[in-house]
């Protein structure tokens, strides 16, 4: 089946970052050409023709941190610090789902994320039941990295600890179905907590695997002081250099985070090219501070964005996280640090790399996956249209402003409209699951 | 002409801040009745319906400090500190103003923010055609007060100067014939730029001037540590103490900012009764700092929210100002701090008192105004239901779920769709005088 994009502008990101007023063909699933199309180029086959006049078109937006497991708890954890957030209500809450309950978490999560414009994602799931979130993730449609979230250290909330054997080997398992599936949309990845919740054999072990199976490691690192003192107190080392020691690091590994790293991790994760993962959002309503993001892009580091889960943050916006992380570096650096056009790399280029897919996604090119979000800027909140456009798209568009959307050549979401499952149908099944967790852990 | 909102989730705001199940019956633009109205009580006459089943019901919200006059120059002056902006950029763009552009500058800011849930401002215009603003805002329906821009010192720009009597005369002009026109929709604000801008004599006379015509003072202060060194250099004194002496302080003044106050300039604020205008995403965005809220406020400060123009935010969405407010201090302050059910009375009764209106609008009670606005937070990113509501207004809800806004009991926008003026007209004319304004300077 062949889609075509006809009369959009389009934000190609591409290596001289051109912005065109261009037709874009879409056959089997990938970009076949990207400029002025005569009509009878197309082909004999007749595509499905998405008009895009007086629309934007972007590539499809990516989130290197995402915690769809949470998205029931939304609104259900507020006004905590990170340690007493995660042991008074997200462990309890993790510990209590069910894969109903995980299967409409993702549901709730990736409606969000597909009618918002993010086309891919990588997600840490819970301890338990991650194949029911994969199966959500496979019906609607994203483009998705997801793991199983381990947890075997002795200090782990037991109602989520494991074995580190049973640990590794239900993540081989899901490797083995998962990685790879729904044409390669849906990949793997090994998802330790964090260093304080793992193991020193478990995150070695999970370097190897991730390794042979050409899976991307995907944790939490250093986004409280009080984590960073735990991990120097433990592992009697620095936690980017910890990391780095048991083999997470480099570009197969993505750090969510990574608020509270000195000049000498900066460099390390610079030298090592390993994916840091800003949270703008998540690390404001925590109150974990805000990461040094300037400072890691001058050293060459690879930055990434995400929302990080609903219940800190309370969205899974990525026009919400891309303005926030432009505007929060302003008053440290100066009001020209981190400009839209940085910010607009972090949510395509950047989250690419994070998910190792940076030859499939990211840009509009041709060859690579149609992933693309159109963009509707004709309300008045993005008006004058003269503007300049990626100012535009970070400063003043919105989820809302999303038309349509299209992964892996499939629309997803049309004028608005999410076309792979039933909005109400999953408000409800959430609904009904989120009263049963709540009732679970007496909240 | 009676209208009923029938059946919505009333967030009161009311001084036990109740949340009920209840209709609300509108009265000759007031608020006849809230709760439970049996249908025989409506009376004789129909009124007409608006079915909120399933929706919020809101207080009309409130923005203590807008600039319509700039909503033209939205991404035109990007990635500038305080003083660069000013110099290069808006003045300049003032200063080519005429009677259209400002007409079509307030229309558009005007519907971006009726469409977004904002039903009442406090608006600084430029130093000419304020009437044309005063036009537009009669016409589209919003409740506004606004002001003429003063600025008479030697320093400021010579395109935007004028005499201190001139400017004198014509904001007494413009009072008498704008002060309580609309039926009291409209009001006069007495509306001096800032001190650097303006004469010791003009601050005097414009304080008695406001006080004689029962009107607000709306200026802007301490928002740079450059702004407050030149005050303390030319007039002597710390810029809140300096406006207190010329008499610009009290429950009658409005103060944009006050990013850099100390203990002291915070413990005069509250004593007087002066109203703070807090503005997060531009003193984010112009990169001043992040204004010390919950201190004003354990202070006793009155304090309100405002988007400011759109070119240092570049929204004009008191949706994204509430989550920003709330979030930006969690890292300083820690993540228990500004909760939601603080922010949202910042955008509803501390814009209020600010405007002078606390008794007529800022909540929704029997005999105020009817200003109201009816939230759909049915969607996936709204989601689950049974969470904090004011926490899902604060931190998840979004300007696009706005359904219903009602001013001064009229349905301005219904269903999403403005309906006092149309918003292809506003895009047009909007676009014709922004171009016009580019070209005259030279951008």
């Amino acid at each position: 089946m062949s889609l075509l994009l006809r009369g959009g502008r389009v934000v190609t990101m591409d290596p001289s970052r051109r912005i065109l007023e261009a037709d874009i063909l879409v056959e089997t699933g990938r970009i076949k050409s990207v400029g002025t199309l005569e009509r009878r180029k197309v082909g004999t086959k007749k595509p499905l023709i998405l008009d895009c006049t007086g629309l934007i078109v972007l590539p499809g937006l990516v989130q290197a941190h995402i915690h769809l497991c949470q998205t029931l708890f939304r609104g259900l954890a507020e006004d905590l610090t990170l340690e007493a957030w995660l042991a008074q209500r997200i462990w309890p809450l993790e510990a209590a789902h069910t894969e109903t309950s995980i299967y409409w978490s993702a549901m709730l999560g990736a409606a969000e994320l597909l009618l918002g414009g993010t086309t891919a994602i990588l997600d840490m799931e819970s301890v338990r039941h991650t194949g029911a979130a994969f199966e959500a993730l496979e019906s609607i449609g994203i483009r998705a990295t997801a793991g199983k979230c381990l947890m075997d250290a002795p200090s782990s909330p037991s109602a989520l600890r494991e074995s580190t054997d049973l640990a590794l080997q239900e993540s081989a398992a899901l490797c083995a179905r998962w990685h790879g599936a729904a044409g390669g949309r849906l990949r793997y990845c090994f998802a330790p907590r964090f260093a304080p919740s793992c193991t020193g054999p478990l995150l070695r072990a999970v370097s190897d695997l991730a390794e042979k199976a050409g899976a991307v490691v995907h944790t939490h690192a250093a986004e409280t002081p009080l984590e960073l003192e735990l991990v120097k107190r433990e592992r009697g080392n620095d936690e980017i250099a910890y990391l780095d020691s048991v083999g997470i690091s480099g570009p197969r590994a993505a750090l969510a985070h990574c608020v509270w790293v000195d000049k000498e991790g900066i460099a390390r994760l610079a030298r090592q090219a390993t994916n840091v993962v800003h949270c703008p959002s998540s690390n404001l309503k925590l109150g974990s501070g805000i990461a040094p993001i300037p400072e890691m892009l001058a050293a060459g580091c690879r930055v990434g964005i995400g929302a990080d889960g609903a219940p800190c943050n309370n969205r899974l916006d990525v026009f919400t996280e891309m303005r926030l992380a432009a505007l929060i570096q302003k008053p440290r650096h100066g009001p020209d640090s981190l400009p839209a056009a940085h910010v607009l790399e972090l949510a395509t280029l950047g989250g690419a790399r994070a998910l190792g897919l940076q030859a499939e996604i990211g840009s509009i090119e041709e060859g690579k996956c149609a992933d693309l979000v159109v963009l509707d800027l004709e309300e008045p909140h993005a008006q004058p249209e003269d503007a300049d456009l990626v100012s535009r798209i970070v400063y003043s568009a919105q989820a809302a402003d999303v038309r349509h959307v299209v992964v892996d050549g499939h629309v997803v979401v049309h004028d608005g409209v999410l076309k792979t499952a039933d909005t109400r149908e999953i408000r409800r099944g959430a609904n009904t699951e989120a009263r049963r967790l709540r009732r679970a852990v007496g909240i």
